[in-house]
């Protein structure tokens, strides 16, 4: 990072290459995770590297999902950790959700590491797999989870899903709450709400919408609930990178 | 590898990725190749995960070109050296063309773990950058190269090349031939020849084709090659990532 100017064109994208690329020496980070990050590159180039209006309409969806819900959990992954630490403790004040640490290979040192790194950014508490509990119909490591946390949620905020398990959630009668910038994932698909943003600009996004709507009725929540279409946001995502924007 | 089931919708993806992390840990690949895969997976994803009619057309017309060369090379990159050593050793005796290894970031013992871990796949010998010869034009160490190698070569076969070497090398008069899922990269726009796939399914098609034409005639391959247009192809490839196949 400190030979690229900050008037770098490409210095966000740098940036965050950098904090991703901290967070796998620091062991919070997988390798995959920097795979996954590369594919996000790309879908966000296509997108124009903006939220859309599609991104916009389902940030407001999941700040009503996670008011309205009776158990929320944030489930956390290497990726989000090492990205938005901080947006991640400050949605779970926010929300009353608690953090999750839930990653797709196992390491117990990794989870470990990615929950002292939430707690060094203002977490005071985040729930790990306790060992014993699994939910059924998922068989990566991923299916291990908290009995306080996932076991028990209603509404799932997962940013950087598998479709594997979010299809499992979701059979489970869960509503998962996703960003993915890729319109066309299983995760995507399968999701209850997809913000089609990166988690970088969808995580404070997602703060303005929960505190707007913090003191909104019960009734207001249910409308944008009722009337949220994730097939339509999906489809405006899709047609910005099938076209370019033109 | 050993964590993820084959259950997985996506296995076959999740095994790639193995690939290259494992390349990260032999000191094959470096992080940056990890962020470069993740793109190139996006791209896959939007062509749908196949090589089409452009794939197939381009195949052909690399297969003509490597047999009908004076002095062809392939160069590996550690990407290509962890995907697919074995393609690579067998491209290299089908052809007579040597394996050079030409990396992007200066690292001796990375070449040198390319260079072994291609001879443990098979291959009896491989060019490395010998010290002292440098292409003119290029400013990274993909200029250091073997004199008896890219430096002699009238055509090289590239797979997952860079924009900036991919321009030099053709205004040296070089035939480029590369593979790259980005139809609009200046790799895929400069080269002589652009196969739009995934290097996993386009050396074993390669090989295919350098089996079909090797016994035609030189006036067959010369017509397959005068007849080739890589503008088209690379149209066709656009064209199927904006409209997703329909």
């Amino acid at each position: 990072m400190s030979d690229v100017p900050e008037s770098h064109p490409r210095y966000e994208s740098l940036r965050l290459r950098d904090r991703l690329v901290a967070g796998v020496e620091a062991g919070i980070t997988s390798a995959h995770g920097l795979i996954a990050h590369g594919r996000g590159e790309a879908y966000d180039y296509l997108l124009g590297e903006t939220g859309g209006p599609w991104a916009t309409t389902a940030t407001e969806a999941t700040a009503a999902w996670l008011l309205r819900a009776s158990h929320p959990v944030l489930s956390v992954n290497g990726n989000t950790a090492s990205l938005v630490p901080e947006d991640l403790v400050r949605l779970s004040t926010a929300t009353g959700a608690p953090l999750e640490v839930n990653i797709f290979h196992t390491s117990s040192d990794r989870e470990r590491a990615m929950a002292e790194h939430l707690k060094a950014h203002g977490a005071t508490d985040v729930l790990l797999p306790d060992g014993v509990t699994a939910i059924e119909g998922i068989d990566s490591n991923r299916r291990f989870v908290h009995s306080d946390g996932i076991l028990q949620a209603d509404v799932i905020f997962v940013p950087l899903e598998d479709g594997d398990r979010c299809g499992a959630l979701r059979r489970l009668g869960r509503d998962v709450l996703t960003v993915d910038l890729n319109p066309l994932s299983r995760t995507a698909r399968t999701a209850t709400v997809t913000i089609v943003d990166n988690v970088v600009r969808a995580l404070p996004a997602l703060l303005d919408q929960v505190e707007r709507l913090r003191d909104q009725g019960e009734a207001a929540l249910d409308g944008i609930i009722r009337d949220f279409d994730n097939t339509s946001v999906l489809a405006q995502a899709e047609q910005r990178i099938r076209t370019g924007g033109r």
